[in-house]
């Protein structure tokens, strides 16, 4: 879903306090940033925000990252964040080389929300589920690390659970309709609410892997 | 789906050459009983037999057995199968102690075709993929083997991934929508023609585990 530019946003990215400007000069530097141990949790698109900054309110021992290539969509996360919440931070930019902006180890968990389903099939290596993502995530995730994933296209979801299991992760709680089961704690995305309502399933998974 | 019971069903099991009358006295022996070395596969709920009598004719290097609880089923399902056809046989019995008619490393691969959901939380044990079934089949699957398995109903399916996930099997060629899928060689069987017709999705998974 493409957002109409809004001209604010990119000033809401140059100022606000929870923008990261130069994400490559943050690699190793996260715990210092957030100035304790706790485990960092990072969404990849987080869109407008929704998710991530309502997790944030809710769990205050997790610091969380937003990655989110478009401007405007990032800036309008930015906003929505309290000024004085110290556990959250957005980036503006592309996922494509986390290992550019995370040692081994730094990330904990990744969030994976109604990622872009890429329909082609000569598209699928941009899926970010695809196997050469799922191993990239490998390197920053360290030891030990899980990836949280939910979607509402079948197709995506298919390919997703093929590529985790060939890719040797470890799968549970692996739900064809979320909304419908008995998983607890669930935090909607803004796109998740619209689509939901709809009656249309949710389906999601958690993926572990130990190296 | 129970079938009205049809008085010739019992006769045909007492007289059909393919029915195995004594299924307790084969453990050990279907590699002679079959008078080659070639691998077993077994579909446990074989109903009327539409899909391991088509198999058995189209794979003739591979044996299969089809096991089937209800005695008028069980009757359809030898029925159908060609006098001369030298790799196929039917049980009419429980499966629940495979292990009692299968030594270990028999059977080279199970098919759970549209099993009985058991859609209550409080029957979850009863289900063919329930994990205390996954570990009774690697009883009989030997070093290594393998479990397909496809049904309509999307709760047992999500069920048994996490059933399978749990139990440390390895999942691939999983799909949500096997009709509109690129897999190819799908057989049919005659709930699934029944129910595809309506286009409602089929569910389906490929499991293996290496002890």
């Amino acid at each position: 879903m493409r957002t109409r530019r809004k001209p604010w946003a990119e000033e809401e990215l140059n100022t606000n306090p929870h923008v990261i400007r130069e994400p490559l000069s943050m690699k190793g530097k996260w715990k210092e940033y957030f100035k304790n141990d706790n485990p960092v949790y990072v969404e990849i698109g987080c869109g407008k925000g929704g998710f991530i900054t309502e997790n944030a309110k809710r769990y205050k021992d997790v610091n969380f990252v937003g990655i989110e290539r478009q401007t405007t969509v990032a800036g309008i996360a930015a906003r929505k964040i309290d000024e004085n919440e110290e556990n959250i931070a957005i980036i503006c930019g592309y996922a494509e080389k986390l290992s550019d902006i995370f040692e081994v180890g730094e990330i904990s968990r990744i969030y994976l929300n109604f990622s872009d389903p890429w329909p082609k099939k000569r598209w699928a290596k941009r899926r970010l589920t695809h196997r050469n993502f799922l191993e990239s995530y490998k390197d920053v995730l360290g030891e030990s690390g899980e990836v949280f994933f939910k979607t509402d296209n079948r197709g995506l979801f298919e390919f997703s659970l093929n590529e985790f299991c060939a890719d040797d992760w470890k799968l549970s709680n692996i739900s064809l309709d979320l909304h419908n089961s008995d998983f607890e704690g669930n935090i909607m995305t803004e796109y998740e609410e619209k689509f939901s309502s709809k009656g249309m399933p949710i389906y999601r998974l958690e993926a572990r892997f130990k190296r």
